[in-house]
């Protein structure tokens, strides 16, 4: 009998990073991985769907984190309003502990190729699923993908500097201050 | 001996499209392509690395439109003003006649997710260059990255609706009526 340990798809995203970080990402296989913390390759199939998909895990959540804001904002907002509203909860997904993670993640994703293109095709999932919850609140089909790729471009700007060597505001603080930005040279005022 | 003749890469592009239309793009081979117009696989693979290159061909004639662009914005022109001139360069490579052949790449990228992976990476290098020519502007770091996103975002979303069935509009009437729908959602006026 398979013994059900909570948390195993974690204990497996931990592991995979460790050695895609330490001996690059191409160099190392799902039998390794589970190896590394006692587990079978089998195991790890059970979870994820190949070697790739363990570095997105959670993707979905972050989506959700989205519109979760997105659904949080007054009936009255304004478009820009919403994804304002839709950052501050994608943000707060994010707390400091997770930056040293982060921090790995994307340097192991930013020196593969095949992994920037899953990740860009990841964010362009992101910003198609909040285009489609603003047009659920009644907003014109472009004014929705305009704000909708706003956000998520706002977002990565954020993300990226968050994650900077050296940085310690947090996220919400930083995604706060592009988003000002944004607002700044497009001629409105924050 | 070989026999250089011009526009042959321009043929074998136009041979391929046909071809991942009609048959799609992972049932299409280079050796096929090349035949369809009387050519060998090895004159293919003088022009093109693989038969995913034959459908970004010419991305470096967009970035340079794009840049060409920010280049021809007078010095005191604002970031956002910089990124107006480049869009209205980068459109100005799309005339109508190009409307059919852009449909026809669009819907053979969109029926391949390793293709639109592509497409997207394509997008993030495009707004790298055109991000460095506004760093070279003097546009600080964060606000170019942001112009340049801005920039790349719009044309995407104009593009989109330029080979949509039925549209009729230049690209670039549609660039301009996107660009100023951004300026009205984030408080700024066209």
């Amino acid at each position: 009998m398979v013994r059900w340990e909570p948390g195993t798809p974690e204990r497996l995203q931990r592991a995979a990073l460790e050695l895609y970080a330490a001996r690059g990402f191409e160099e190392t296989t799902a039998a390794e991985i589970a190896q590394s913390v006692g587990l079978t390759e089998r195991t790890f199939f059970r979870h994820f769907s190949d070697k790739r998909e363990v570095l997105f895990h959670g993707q979905q959540l972050l989506v959700q984190a989205f519109l979760d804001g997105v659904a949080a904002a007054p009936p009255a907002a304004s478009p820009i309003e919403v994804v304002a509203a839709a950052l501050r909860s994608a943000t707060a997904f994010f707390p400091d502990e997770r930056r040293p993670h982060s921090r790995t993640r994307q340097s192991v994703i930013n020196r593969n190729p095949a992994l920037q293109e899953r990740e860009l095709h990841k964010l362009a999932s992101l910003a198609a699923a909040l285009a489609d919850a603003l047009r659920a609140r009644g907003v014109s089909d472009s004014a929705a993908t305009l704000a909708a790729e706003l956000g998520v471009t706002v977002f990565g700007i954020a993300f990226t500097q968050w994650i900077r060597e050296g940085e310690e505001r947090s996220l919400a603080d930083i995604a706060t201050g592009v988003f000002g930005e944004l607002l700044a040279l497009t001629g409105g005022s924050s």
